[in-house]
């Protein structure tokens, strides 16, 4: 497997309008904002040429980015590293002997992703996304 | 004033050469150790091509970095994004009511770049850098 970069960097906000603002004043750019029910979460993914931030706000007290604010407050939330091939990205990472959030990839962003994450356990407390880029 | 992209995402460790050896094993990439003894830090910037993860280590208790592991445990400490012109961003981000953390740009990491910080309490929490690299 290869690393081809970071992908996005994840920011978890209570209030998506509000930050997007904010986010975008700074940073001279805009964003769409899109509701996913299935993971629970409004987004909105800042393109800033060669990567993106993601703005995540729970749409349910029971979201991940909900129970993560009411945890530890606002903030970055997860780094995502984009991948040539999640499966063998992967194996080859469990191989090594770190764990893995999902026993498979997940589909996510409406198809567009297969992901899946290290635990924050191994890594020195920070949530490492894999993203593979479905072609 | 222009955003180029993310230079680079920061994590804080408390022992560098294992949360290297780790970062290094799951993203197949290297990095050497550099001391900086005028930021009071151990860092490793491993380069992912587009952009770099940046492990800081504290090298005393009363530094930025060991303070904040102190706080909230090890995890992503700040993210930076790259401009063009440090100064005129500054002053475009300060005209909009954006606090930042110094008064003027600092040169750091030997002279190679001048950063700033917008305040995390104006950006949900997020400490955000903005790097100019020096030519």
């Amino acid at each position: 497997m290869k690393v081809l970069g970071i992908h996005h960097v994840a920011i978890a906000v209570k209030d998506l309008d509000e930050a997007l603002k904010r986010f975008s004043d700074v940073l001279g750019a805009r964003a769409e904002v899109e509701e996913v029910p299935e993971e629970k979460v409004r987004v909105a993914m800042i393109d800033l040429g060669n990567a993106r931030i993601e703005l995540l706000q729970g749409l349910s007290p029971d979201s991940a980015i909900s129970k993560f604010i009411e945890k530890r407050g606002e903030g970055i939330h997860h780094i995502a590293v984009e991948v040539d091939n999640i499966d063998e990205a992967c194996r080859e990472i469990s191989q090594k002997g770190y764990r893995l959030v999902y026993p498979e990839p997940k589909l996510v962003a409406g198809g567009k992703r297969r992901v899946n994450f290290v635990h924050p356990k191994d890594m020195h407390g920070v949530l490492l996304e894999l993203v593979e880029v479905v072609k």
